[in-house]
Protein backbone atom coordinates (compact mmCIF):
# COMPACT_ATOMS: atom_id res chain seq x y z
CA UNK A 1 0.00 0.00 0.00
CA UNK A 2 1.31 3.62 -0.61
CA UNK A 3 1.91 5.83 1.87
CA UNK A 4 -0.93 8.42 2.94
CA UNK A 5 -0.05 11.75 1.49
CA UNK A 6 1.00 13.92 4.73
CA UNK A 7 -0.78 17.43 3.29
CA UNK A 8 -3.64 15.87 2.98
CA UNK A 9 -4.59 15.35 6.84
CA UNK A 10 -6.82 16.99 8.74
CA UNK A 11 -8.75 17.82 12.33
CA UNK A 12 -11.93 17.39 13.49
CA UNK A 13 -12.04 19.98 16.29
CA UNK A 14 -14.30 17.38 18.45
CA UNK A 15 -10.60 15.31 18.80
CA UNK A 16 -9.57 18.02 21.27
CA UNK A 17 -12.54 20.20 21.85
CA UNK A 18 -12.27 19.73 26.17
CA UNK A 19 -9.27 21.34 26.03
CA UNK A 20 -8.90 24.17 23.44
CA UNK A 21 -11.34 26.44 22.10
CA UNK A 22 -11.63 27.00 18.72
CA UNK A 23 -9.01 29.80 18.22
CA UNK A 24 -6.18 27.47 19.98
CA UNK A 25 -7.35 24.43 17.78
CA UNK A 26 -6.97 26.66 14.07
CA UNK A 27 -3.43 27.52 15.55
CA UNK A 28 -2.44 23.76 16.57
CA UNK A 29 -3.40 22.43 13.17
CA UNK A 30 -1.00 25.24 11.63
CA UNK A 31 1.72 24.70 14.71
CA UNK A 32 1.68 20.78 14.07
CA UNK A 33 1.06 21.36 10.20
CA UNK A 34 -2.50 19.85 9.58
CA UNK A 35 -3.39 21.54 6.52
CA UNK A 36 -7.04 20.79 6.99
CA UNK A 37 -9.80 21.25 9.55
CA UNK A 38 -13.85 20.68 10.14
CA UNK A 39 -15.23 22.54 12.86
CA UNK A 40 -18.13 22.09 14.72
CA UNK A 41 -20.74 24.75 14.57
CA UNK A 42 -20.94 25.35 18.48
CA UNK A 43 -17.31 26.25 18.04
CA UNK A 44 -17.65 28.53 15.89
CA UNK A 45 -20.69 30.37 17.10
CA UNK A 46 -18.61 31.01 19.84
CA UNK A 47 -15.74 32.62 18.29
CA UNK A 48 -18.30 33.86 15.56
CA UNK A 49 -17.98 32.88 12.06
CA UNK A 50 -16.29 35.81 10.87
CA UNK A 51 -13.14 35.45 12.92
CA UNK A 52 -13.57 31.66 11.89
CA UNK A 53 -13.40 32.53 8.74
CA UNK A 54 -10.29 34.83 8.99
CA UNK A 55 -8.15 32.70 11.55
CA UNK A 56 -8.93 29.62 9.29
CA UNK A 57 -7.91 31.86 5.85
CA UNK A 58 -4.45 33.60 7.47
CA UNK A 59 -3.83 30.25 8.52
CA UNK A 60 -4.19 28.41 4.55
CA UNK A 61 -6.03 25.79 6.21
CA UNK A 62 -8.87 23.88 4.25
CA UNK A 63 -11.94 23.75 5.52
CA UNK A 64 -12.42 19.40 5.11
CA UNK A 65 -16.31 19.99 6.61
CA UNK A 66 -18.48 21.60 8.64
CA UNK A 67 -20.07 19.68 11.35
CA UNK A 68 -23.05 19.18 11.35
CA UNK A 69 -26.84 19.85 10.20
CA UNK A 70 -29.31 16.90 9.47
CA UNK A 71 -31.06 15.96 12.75
CA UNK A 72 -34.46 16.04 10.82
CA UNK A 73 -36.42 14.00 13.76
CA UNK A 74 -36.35 17.00 15.74
CA UNK A 75 -38.18 20.32 16.21
CA UNK A 76 -37.10 23.37 14.30
CA UNK A 77 -34.86 20.79 12.09
CA UNK A 78 -35.61 23.30 9.09
CA UNK A 79 -34.22 26.56 10.20
CA UNK A 80 -31.06 24.86 11.89
CA UNK A 81 -30.28 23.31 8.19
CA UNK A 82 -30.39 26.71 6.76
CA UNK A 83 -28.07 28.27 9.42
CA UNK A 84 -25.88 25.59 8.79
CA UNK A 85 -25.78 25.71 5.21
CA UNK A 86 -25.31 29.32 5.52
CA UNK A 87 -22.19 28.93 8.19
CA UNK A 88 -20.44 26.09 5.70
CA UNK A 89 -21.06 28.59 2.88
CA UNK A 90 -19.07 31.53 4.34
CA UNK A 91 -16.34 29.37 5.76
CA UNK A 92 -15.93 27.49 2.20
CA UNK A 93 -16.48 24.17 3.76
CA UNK A 94 -16.40 21.26 1.53
CA UNK A 95 -19.08 19.90 2.45
CA UNK A 96 -21.77 20.29 5.57
CA UNK A 97 -21.38 16.64 7.52
CA UNK A 98 -25.23 15.58 7.98
CA UNK A 99 -25.90 13.55 11.23
CA UNK A 100 -29.37 12.92 10.25
CA UNK A 101 -30.98 12.24 13.67
CA UNK A 102 -32.61 9.02 14.99
CA UNK A 103 -36.18 8.16 16.20
CA UNK A 104 -38.04 10.83 17.04
CA UNK A 105 -39.20 11.29 20.60
CA UNK A 106 -41.23 8.66 22.35
CA UNK A 107 -41.14 7.11 19.24
CA UNK A 108 -40.33 3.64 18.18
CA UNK A 109 -41.14 4.01 14.53
CA UNK A 110 -37.93 3.79 12.28
CA UNK A 111 -39.53 3.18 9.03
CA UNK A 112 -41.24 6.95 10.26
CA UNK A 113 -37.78 8.20 11.04
CA UNK A 114 -36.48 7.18 7.83
CA UNK A 115 -38.92 9.13 5.76
CA UNK A 116 -38.44 12.30 7.84
CA UNK A 117 -34.84 12.12 6.55
CA UNK A 118 -35.79 11.77 2.93
CA UNK A 119 -38.37 14.62 3.60
CA UNK A 120 -35.90 16.58 5.34
CA UNK A 121 -33.23 16.25 2.42
CA UNK A 122 -35.46 17.06 -0.60
CA UNK A 123 -36.13 19.99 1.35
CA UNK A 124 -32.91 22.09 2.43
CA UNK A 125 -31.05 20.13 -0.70
CA UNK A 126 -31.98 22.82 -3.27
CA UNK A 127 -30.85 25.79 -0.96
CA UNK A 128 -27.91 23.64 -0.78
CA UNK A 129 -27.09 23.18 -4.64
CA UNK A 130 -27.81 26.75 -4.52
CA UNK A 131 -25.24 27.97 -1.65
CA UNK A 132 -22.67 25.63 -3.16
CA UNK A 133 -22.72 23.47 -0.30
CA UNK A 134 -22.30 19.64 -0.70
CA UNK A 135 -24.67 17.64 1.82
CA UNK A 136 -22.46 14.54 3.24
CA UNK A 137 -24.66 12.00 4.59
CA UNK A 138 -22.72 10.23 7.09
CA UNK A 139 -24.04 6.96 8.26
CA UNK A 140 -23.44 6.35 11.77
CA UNK A 141 -22.51 3.14 13.47
CA UNK A 142 -26.19 0.84 14.17
CA UNK A 143 -25.35 1.31 18.22
CA UNK A 144 -26.35 4.85 16.98
CA UNK A 145 -29.45 4.48 15.18
CA UNK A 146 -32.06 5.35 17.85
CA UNK A 147 -30.46 8.57 19.00
CA UNK A 148 -28.18 9.99 16.39
CA UNK A 149 -28.63 8.96 13.04
CA UNK A 150 -30.73 6.12 11.37
CA UNK A 151 -29.18 6.38 8.41
CA UNK A 152 -26.75 3.16 9.47
CA UNK A 153 -24.79 1.48 6.25
CA UNK A 154 -23.32 3.44 3.24
CA UNK A 155 -25.75 1.18 1.38
CA UNK A 156 -28.69 3.14 2.72
CA UNK A 157 -27.18 6.16 2.50
CA UNK A 158 -26.06 5.95 -1.24
CA UNK A 159 -29.92 4.46 -2.14
CA UNK A 160 -30.91 7.71 -0.45
CA UNK A 161 -28.22 9.66 -2.93
CA UNK A 162 -29.40 8.51 -5.44
CA UNK A 163 -33.07 9.00 -5.22
CA UNK A 164 -31.81 12.67 -4.44
CA UNK A 165 -29.59 13.59 -7.17
CA UNK A 166 -26.76 15.81 -7.27
CA UNK A 167 -25.21 18.07 -4.33
CA UNK A 168 -25.37 15.39 -1.96
CA UNK A 169 -22.81 12.78 -1.16
CA UNK A 170 -21.46 10.86 1.80
CA UNK A 171 -18.58 11.32 4.43
CA UNK A 172 -17.35 7.69 5.11
CA UNK A 173 -16.22 7.43 8.54
CA UNK A 174 -14.15 4.26 9.44
CA UNK A 175 -15.00 4.04 13.07
CA UNK A 176 -18.83 3.99 11.71
CA UNK A 177 -18.80 1.29 8.77
CA UNK A 178 -15.69 -0.89 9.13
CA UNK A 179 -17.74 -3.37 10.03
CA UNK A 180 -19.76 -3.62 6.96
CA UNK A 181 -19.66 -6.71 5.15
CA UNK A 182 -20.79 -4.38 1.94
CA UNK A 183 -18.39 -1.80 2.70
CA UNK A 184 -16.40 -2.44 -0.09
CA UNK A 185 -18.10 -2.70 -3.52
CA UNK A 186 -20.45 0.69 -1.47
CA UNK A 187 -17.60 2.42 -1.53
CA UNK A 188 -16.57 1.46 -5.29
CA UNK A 189 -20.48 2.49 -5.92
CA UNK A 190 -20.24 5.81 -4.15
CA UNK A 191 -16.97 6.71 -6.36
CA UNK A 192 -15.47 10.40 -6.57
CA UNK A 193 -19.15 11.74 -7.04
CA UNK A 194 -20.51 10.76 -4.23
CA UNK A 195 -17.59 10.77 -1.84
CA UNK A 196 -17.43 13.87 -0.18
CA UNK A 197 -15.33 12.78 3.10
CA UNK A 198 -13.34 10.22 4.50
CA UNK A 199 -13.09 10.24 8.72
CA UNK A 200 -10.57 8.11 10.64
CA UNK A 201 -10.12 6.51 13.95
CA UNK A 202 -9.78 3.42 15.64
CA UNK A 203 -12.17 0.77 16.93
CA UNK A 204 -11.12 -0.44 20.22
CA UNK A 205 -11.50 -4.05 21.85
CA UNK A 206 -12.81 -3.67 24.08
CA UNK A 207 -15.34 -0.44 23.67
CA UNK A 208 -16.35 0.69 26.60
CA UNK A 209 -18.64 3.56 25.77
CA UNK A 210 -20.54 3.89 22.87
CA UNK A 211 -20.16 7.45 22.40
CA UNK A 212 -17.12 8.18 23.78
CA UNK A 213 -14.44 5.49 23.54
CA UNK A 214 -12.91 5.89 19.99
CA UNK A 215 -9.17 4.53 19.81
CA UNK A 216 -6.27 6.70 17.78
CA UNK A 217 -5.18 4.94 14.58
CA UNK A 218 -3.15 2.03 15.22
CA UNK A 219 -4.76 1.19 18.52
CA UNK A 220 -7.68 -0.68 17.56
CA UNK A 221 -8.67 -2.71 14.78
CA UNK A 222 -9.49 -1.24 12.00
CA UNK A 223 -7.67 -2.50 8.94
CA UNK A 224 -7.26 1.33 7.88
CA UNK A 225 -4.56 1.05 5.01
CA UNK A 226 -7.05 -1.41 3.46
CA UNK A 227 -9.77 1.28 3.87
CA UNK A 228 -8.05 4.22 2.18
CA UNK A 229 -7.13 2.07 -0.13
CA UNK A 230 -10.62 1.56 -1.25
CA UNK A 231 -11.56 4.81 -0.54
CA UNK A 232 -9.01 6.45 -2.95
CA UNK A 233 -9.42 3.44 -5.45
CA UNK A 234 -13.12 4.69 -5.91
CA UNK A 235 -11.19 8.32 -6.64
CA UNK A 236 -11.03 10.09 -3.71
CA UNK A 237 -8.52 12.53 -3.33
CA UNK A 238 -9.09 14.33 -0.35
CA UNK A 239 -8.12 14.81 3.38
CA UNK A 240 -8.09 12.12 5.97
CA UNK A 241 -9.87 13.39 8.53
CA UNK A 242 -9.17 12.54 12.36
CA UNK A 243 -11.87 12.66 14.25
CA UNK A 244 -11.51 10.92 17.99
CA UNK A 245 -14.68 11.14 19.99
CA UNK A 246 -12.73 9.83 23.46
CA UNK A 247 -12.47 10.80 27.55
CA UNK A 248 -8.96 9.55 27.64
CA UNK A 249 -7.82 11.57 24.36
CA UNK A 250 -9.60 14.77 25.73
CA UNK A 251 -7.94 14.02 28.79
CA UNK A 252 -4.16 14.40 27.24
CA UNK A 253 -2.34 17.45 26.45
CA UNK A 254 -3.46 18.71 23.10
CA UNK A 255 -0.13 19.27 21.44
CA UNK A 256 0.30 15.42 22.70
CA UNK A 257 -2.30 14.62 20.41
CA UNK A 258 -1.98 16.33 17.15
CA UNK A 259 1.93 14.94 17.43
CA UNK A 260 0.31 11.75 17.73
CA UNK A 261 -1.82 11.98 15.34
CA UNK A 262 0.70 13.15 13.14
CA UNK A 263 3.17 10.04 13.92
CA UNK A 264 0.46 7.75 13.08
CA UNK A 265 -0.60 9.00 9.84
CA UNK A 266 1.54 6.73 7.55
CA UNK A 267 0.57 4.05 9.15
CA UNK A 268 -3.16 4.75 8.28
CA UNK B 1 -51.63 -6.98 15.16
CA UNK B 2 -52.90 -9.98 16.87
CA UNK B 3 -51.47 -11.07 20.38
CA UNK B 4 -48.44 -13.31 20.86
CA UNK B 5 -49.46 -16.80 22.00
CA UNK B 6 -48.32 -17.25 25.39
CA UNK B 7 -47.86 -20.70 24.92
CA UNK B 8 -44.87 -20.01 22.78
CA UNK B 9 -42.77 -17.93 25.13
CA UNK B 10 -39.45 -19.60 25.77
CA UNK B 11 -36.52 -18.54 28.24
CA UNK B 12 -32.76 -18.46 27.11
CA UNK B 13 -31.10 -19.39 30.27
CA UNK B 14 -28.62 -16.14 30.64
CA UNK B 15 -31.35 -13.70 31.47
CA UNK B 16 -31.01 -15.41 34.78
CA UNK B 17 -27.70 -17.35 34.43
CA UNK B 18 -26.32 -14.85 37.40
CA UNK B 19 -29.11 -15.92 39.67
CA UNK B 20 -29.59 -19.94 39.73
CA UNK B 21 -28.05 -22.50 38.65
CA UNK B 22 -29.75 -24.63 35.25
CA UNK B 23 -31.82 -27.06 37.45
CA UNK B 24 -33.35 -24.06 39.25
CA UNK B 25 -33.78 -22.49 35.67
CA UNK B 26 -36.20 -25.23 34.20
CA UNK B 27 -37.98 -25.91 37.69
CA UNK B 28 -38.93 -21.85 37.72
CA UNK B 29 -40.01 -21.60 33.63
CA UNK B 30 -42.31 -24.76 34.53
CA UNK B 31 -43.75 -22.72 37.57
CA UNK B 32 -44.09 -19.00 35.87
CA UNK B 33 -45.71 -21.03 32.50
CA UNK B 34 -43.00 -20.62 30.31
CA UNK B 35 -42.96 -23.76 27.88
CA UNK B 36 -39.34 -23.41 26.40
CA UNK B 37 -36.23 -22.92 27.08
CA UNK B 38 -32.75 -22.40 25.75
CA UNK B 39 -30.03 -23.26 27.99
CA UNK B 40 -26.42 -22.32 27.57
CA UNK B 41 -23.43 -25.38 27.23
CA UNK B 42 -21.48 -24.52 30.30
CA UNK B 43 -24.93 -24.68 32.52
CA UNK B 44 -25.64 -28.30 30.72
CA UNK B 45 -22.49 -29.10 31.64
CA UNK B 46 -22.26 -28.39 34.90
CA UNK B 47 -25.52 -30.24 35.53
CA UNK B 48 -24.40 -32.60 32.98
CA UNK B 49 -26.02 -33.65 29.83
CA UNK B 50 -28.10 -36.41 30.94
CA UNK B 51 -29.44 -34.58 33.69
CA UNK B 52 -30.59 -31.46 31.70
CA UNK B 53 -32.27 -34.31 29.23
CA UNK B 54 -34.12 -35.34 32.45
CA UNK B 55 -35.47 -32.55 33.59
CA UNK B 56 -36.67 -30.85 30.91
CA UNK B 57 -38.29 -33.66 29.63
CA UNK B 58 -39.89 -34.16 33.19
CA UNK B 59 -41.09 -30.62 33.06
CA UNK B 60 -42.13 -31.07 29.60
CA UNK B 61 -40.14 -28.08 27.92
CA UNK B 62 -39.37 -27.46 24.66
CA UNK B 63 -35.53 -26.78 23.83
CA UNK B 64 -35.89 -24.01 21.45
CA UNK B 65 -31.86 -23.68 21.22
CA UNK B 66 -28.95 -24.83 22.55
CA UNK B 67 -25.94 -21.91 23.28
CA UNK B 68 -24.00 -21.98 21.43
CA UNK B 69 -21.68 -23.35 18.47
CA UNK B 70 -19.68 -21.09 16.11
CA UNK B 71 -16.42 -18.75 17.02
CA UNK B 72 -14.95 -20.57 14.23
CA UNK B 73 -12.17 -18.01 14.64
CA UNK B 74 -10.57 -19.56 17.59
CA UNK B 75 -8.33 -22.54 18.08
CA UNK B 76 -10.15 -25.79 18.36
CA UNK B 77 -13.43 -24.45 17.03
CA UNK B 78 -13.73 -28.13 15.38
CA UNK B 79 -13.79 -30.33 18.42
CA UNK B 80 -16.02 -27.53 20.24
CA UNK B 81 -18.53 -27.92 17.74
CA UNK B 82 -18.52 -31.46 16.91
CA UNK B 83 -19.66 -31.36 20.87
CA UNK B 84 -21.88 -28.97 20.31
CA UNK B 85 -23.81 -30.89 17.71
CA UNK B 86 -24.03 -33.83 19.66
CA UNK B 87 -25.18 -32.25 22.90
CA UNK B 88 -28.31 -30.49 20.29
CA UNK B 89 -28.66 -33.39 19.26
CA UNK B 90 -29.15 -35.85 22.61
CA UNK B 91 -31.18 -33.00 24.05
CA UNK B 92 -33.85 -32.63 20.95
CA UNK B 93 -33.20 -29.00 20.38
CA UNK B 94 -34.53 -27.01 17.52
CA UNK B 95 -31.33 -25.92 16.89
CA UNK B 96 -27.86 -24.48 17.48
CA UNK B 97 -27.65 -21.29 18.18
CA UNK B 98 -24.11 -20.30 16.26
CA UNK B 99 -22.04 -17.25 17.67
CA UNK B 100 -19.51 -17.67 14.83
CA UNK B 101 -16.42 -15.41 16.22
CA UNK B 102 -14.83 -12.39 15.76
CA UNK B 103 -11.44 -11.10 14.01
CA UNK B 104 -8.45 -13.76 14.80
CA UNK B 105 -6.25 -12.77 17.78
CA UNK B 106 -4.21 -9.75 17.16
CA UNK B 107 -5.63 -9.58 13.36
CA UNK B 108 -7.03 -6.89 11.53
CA UNK B 109 -8.28 -8.84 8.71
CA UNK B 110 -12.29 -8.77 8.67
CA UNK B 111 -12.35 -10.81 5.00
CA UNK B 112 -10.22 -13.42 6.92
CA UNK B 113 -12.69 -13.75 9.44
CA UNK B 114 -15.73 -13.97 7.11
CA UNK B 115 -13.77 -16.86 4.60
CA UNK B 116 -13.06 -18.75 8.25
CA UNK B 117 -16.77 -18.97 9.44
CA UNK B 118 -17.67 -19.70 5.80
CA UNK B 119 -15.29 -22.63 5.99
CA UNK B 120 -15.99 -23.52 9.25
CA UNK B 121 -19.84 -23.76 8.47
CA UNK B 122 -19.22 -25.92 5.33
CA UNK B 123 -16.84 -28.55 7.52
CA UNK B 124 -19.45 -28.44 10.57
CA UNK B 125 -22.59 -28.83 8.07
CA UNK B 126 -22.52 -32.14 7.30
CA UNK B 127 -22.54 -33.64 10.30
CA UNK B 128 -24.70 -31.47 11.56
CA UNK B 129 -27.39 -32.68 9.04
CA UNK B 130 -26.62 -36.04 10.15
CA UNK B 131 -27.67 -35.31 13.84
CA UNK B 132 -30.44 -34.07 12.25
CA UNK B 133 -29.85 -30.34 14.25
CA UNK B 134 -30.55 -27.48 12.26
CA UNK B 135 -27.40 -24.80 12.68
CA UNK B 136 -28.75 -21.17 13.36
CA UNK B 137 -26.07 -18.38 12.20
CA UNK B 138 -27.10 -15.80 14.54
CA UNK B 139 -26.42 -12.17 13.09
CA UNK B 140 -24.81 -10.39 16.08
CA UNK B 141 -25.25 -6.01 16.50
CA UNK B 142 -22.41 -4.85 14.32
CA UNK B 143 -20.82 -3.68 17.72
CA UNK B 144 -19.89 -6.95 18.61
CA UNK B 145 -18.42 -7.79 15.09
CA UNK B 146 -14.31 -7.64 16.28
CA UNK B 147 -15.05 -9.71 19.10
CA UNK B 148 -18.06 -12.15 18.94
CA UNK B 149 -19.29 -12.31 15.46
CA UNK B 150 -18.14 -11.01 11.97
CA UNK B 151 -21.44 -11.92 10.51
CA UNK B 152 -23.29 -8.86 11.48
CA UNK B 153 -26.66 -8.51 8.95
CA UNK B 154 -29.79 -10.62 8.91
CA UNK B 155 -28.32 -10.34 4.34
CA UNK B 156 -24.82 -11.43 4.91
CA UNK B 157 -26.18 -14.29 7.05
CA UNK B 158 -29.08 -15.41 4.18
CA UNK B 159 -25.86 -15.10 2.00
CA UNK B 160 -24.24 -17.57 3.73
CA UNK B 161 -27.17 -20.08 4.35
CA UNK B 162 -27.74 -20.04 0.27
CA UNK B 163 -24.32 -21.00 -0.14
CA UNK B 164 -24.92 -23.73 2.22
CA UNK B 165 -28.14 -25.32 1.36
CA UNK B 166 -30.41 -27.20 3.61
CA UNK B 167 -29.86 -27.54 7.44
CA UNK B 168 -28.60 -23.74 8.20
CA UNK B 169 -30.60 -20.92 8.99
CA UNK B 170 -30.78 -18.27 11.04
CA UNK B 171 -31.34 -17.15 14.74
CA UNK B 172 -33.15 -13.63 14.31
CA UNK B 173 -32.45 -11.42 17.58
CA UNK B 174 -34.05 -8.43 17.93
CA UNK B 175 -31.57 -6.65 19.93
CA UNK B 176 -29.16 -7.22 17.37
CA UNK B 177 -30.96 -6.51 13.82
CA UNK B 178 -34.14 -4.38 14.99
CA UNK B 179 -31.86 -1.11 13.66
CA UNK B 180 -31.36 -2.51 10.27
CA UNK B 181 -32.82 -0.97 7.02
CA UNK B 182 -33.15 -4.14 5.15
CA UNK B 183 -35.01 -5.69 8.30
CA UNK B 184 -38.07 -6.05 6.98
CA UNK B 185 -36.98 -7.52 3.00
CA UNK B 186 -34.69 -9.70 4.29
CA UNK B 187 -37.01 -11.48 7.13
CA UNK B 188 -39.55 -12.24 3.89
CA UNK B 189 -36.52 -13.44 2.13
CA UNK B 190 -35.35 -15.97 4.82
CA UNK B 191 -38.99 -17.54 5.62
CA UNK B 192 -39.91 -20.89 6.53
CA UNK B 193 -37.13 -22.35 6.17
CA UNK B 194 -34.36 -20.36 7.40
CA UNK B 195 -35.85 -18.37 10.36
CA UNK B 196 -35.19 -21.15 13.31
CA UNK B 197 -35.62 -19.16 16.11
CA UNK B 198 -36.80 -15.91 17.24
CA UNK B 199 -35.06 -13.77 20.17
CA UNK B 200 -36.85 -10.92 22.01
CA UNK B 201 -35.55 -7.92 24.74
CA UNK B 202 -34.96 -4.39 24.53
CA UNK B 203 -32.63 -1.70 23.20
CA UNK B 204 -32.37 0.64 25.61
CA UNK B 205 -31.45 4.66 25.10
CA UNK B 206 -28.99 5.40 26.36
CA UNK B 207 -27.10 1.90 26.40
CA UNK B 208 -24.17 1.91 28.72
CA UNK B 209 -22.33 -1.36 27.88
CA UNK B 210 -21.97 -2.96 24.73
CA UNK B 211 -22.77 -6.24 26.41
CA UNK B 212 -24.96 -6.20 28.94
CA UNK B 213 -27.23 -3.51 29.30
CA UNK B 214 -30.12 -5.09 27.23
CA UNK B 215 -33.69 -4.21 28.15
CA UNK B 216 -36.87 -6.21 29.25
CA UNK B 217 -39.36 -5.65 26.15
CA UNK B 218 -41.14 -2.50 26.72
CA UNK B 219 -38.34 -0.76 28.09
CA UNK B 220 -36.91 0.82 24.70
CA UNK B 221 -37.26 1.28 21.28
CA UNK B 222 -37.40 -1.67 19.69
CA UNK B 223 -41.09 -1.63 18.06
CA UNK B 224 -41.44 -5.68 19.04
CA UNK B 225 -45.09 -5.92 17.17
CA UNK B 226 -44.45 -4.76 13.96
CA UNK B 227 -40.94 -7.44 14.03
CA UNK B 228 -42.80 -10.41 15.21
CA UNK B 229 -45.47 -9.00 12.59
CA UNK B 230 -42.67 -9.68 9.97
CA UNK B 231 -41.15 -12.79 11.47
CA UNK B 232 -44.88 -14.57 12.05
CA UNK B 233 -45.74 -13.36 8.35
CA UNK B 234 -42.66 -14.89 6.77
CA UNK B 235 -44.03 -18.18 7.85
CA UNK B 236 -42.12 -18.30 11.45
CA UNK B 237 -44.20 -20.55 13.54
CA UNK B 238 -41.88 -21.09 16.36
CA UNK B 239 -40.83 -20.00 20.16
CA UNK B 240 -40.36 -16.01 21.10
CA UNK B 241 -37.48 -16.74 23.20
CA UNK B 242 -36.37 -13.70 25.64
CA UNK B 243 -32.87 -13.43 26.02
CA UNK B 244 -31.63 -10.27 28.51
CA UNK B 245 -28.12 -9.64 29.57
CA UNK B 246 -28.21 -7.08 31.49
CA UNK B 247 -26.06 -6.11 34.94
CA UNK B 248 -29.41 -4.72 36.11
CA UNK B 249 -31.94 -7.42 35.44
CA UNK B 250 -29.12 -10.29 37.12
CA UNK B 251 -29.69 -8.34 40.19
CA UNK B 252 -32.93 -8.82 40.79
CA UNK B 253 -35.27 -11.41 42.08
CA UNK B 254 -35.34 -15.05 39.18
CA UNK B 255 -38.68 -15.09 40.39
CA UNK B 256 -39.62 -11.45 40.06
CA UNK B 257 -37.84 -12.00 36.51
CA UNK B 258 -40.23 -14.90 35.01
CA UNK B 259 -43.25 -13.20 36.14
CA UNK B 260 -42.48 -9.56 34.09
CA UNK B 261 -41.03 -11.46 31.12
CA UNK B 262 -44.89 -13.23 31.31
CA UNK B 263 -46.39 -9.82 31.76
CA UNK B 264 -44.61 -8.20 29.02
CA UNK B 265 -45.51 -11.13 26.50
CA UNK B 266 -48.93 -10.07 25.46
CA UNK B 267 -47.33 -6.17 24.04
CA UNK B 268 -44.45 -7.62 22.35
Amino acid sequence: MNIPDPQKLSLNTATVRKQWKLAQIIDGCARHGLRGISPWRDQVAELTLKKTRQLIESHGLAVTGLCRGGFFTKDNWLDDNRRAIEEAHVLGARCLVLVVGGLHEKSKDMPRARAAVREGLEKILPEARQAKVPLAIEPLHPMQAADRACVNTLEQALDLCDELGEGVGVAVDAYHVWWDPKLQSQIARAGRERILGYHICDWLVPTRDLLNDRGMMGDGVIDLPRLRSWVEGAGYAGFHEVEIFSDYWWGRDPDEVLKIIRERHPAT
